[in-house]
């Protein structure tokens, strides 16, 4: 079993890394978590639908058959902590399979993304800079575990 | 006009300090941001009753009579971040007064604070640790200030 957080973006903010970097470590000791940083060729003139068409082709040359794939995308579905470590829960009990986890860029991904997610994923009604979502995701993903080995560190 | 993050904790997380001070830094281009961090002294074996009494105690000494009071909480209200420009606007312009923002500790606040929030607002249906509520809030507080200048930060 293994959670592979597909993002757009080579690197890590610096003002972030060592904080995305602790939440996967702690992680790390309930699932393999791995990250896959893609980079795709935009320029800053290109329309954004021409960005998001580049990125979301980059994202699912990553995506291999058979992956269960969350989408974060702030139109989709908010859920509490307890409810994301039972959904995480299923998927992994469905399957040996990885489930990928896929944060697009600004200006979001297309609908070839779009459709194949089997869950679409809102954090918050809030817009959270892409650099920040990695963090909120990967603490999630720590806390989520700690709820399904019933560990204190979730506070209801 | 100023914004005051009232929050219980002397020090920032050190994994996020340099990141929290970068977006008080780029807030402070619009409006002044003051942090008020107060310790409470309770210990490990206090009843979470009694801890909750203690740090609402310790928060409501540093918020002066007149002060516009937002509370975090997560069973508040979800707003989207060009309503929360809006409604920190509202604020802003009703008076030249301190809108202070409260971010309780582990066990949030009792009724003293509660009832006197102007706003209870909550970030997510995420639980979220502490520090990085610190951190998001003031992103957020950030972008508030972009949405009122009609700056490119904030994405739809």
């Amino acid at each position: 079993m293994k959670i592979t957080i597909l993002a757009i973006g080579k690197k890590h903010d610096p003002l972030l890394m060592r904080a995305i970097e602790e939440y996967s470590a702690r992680a790390s000791h309930y699932v393999k978590i791995e990250w896959k940083l893609v980079e795709a060729k935009i320029t800053g003139t290109m329309p954004e639908a021409h960005i998001r068409k580049i990125e979301s082709e980059a994202l699912l040359s990553q995506i291999n058959p058979g992956e269960i794939v969350i989408l974060l995308d702030e139109h989709g579905t908010e859920v509490d902590s307890p409810t994301l470590a039972q959904k995480l829960q299923s998927y992994m009990s469905q399957s040996t399979k990885t489930v990928t986890v896929v944060i697009g860029g600004a200006y979001g991904v297309d609908e070839t993304i779009s459709k194949i997610a089997d869950f679409t994923w809102s954090l918050s009604k809030l817009v959270f800079p892409h650099q920040l979502v990695r963090l909120i995701l990967i603490e999630q993903l720590y806390r989520a575990h700690t709820i399904l080995a019933g560990e204190k560190y979730h506070h209801q």
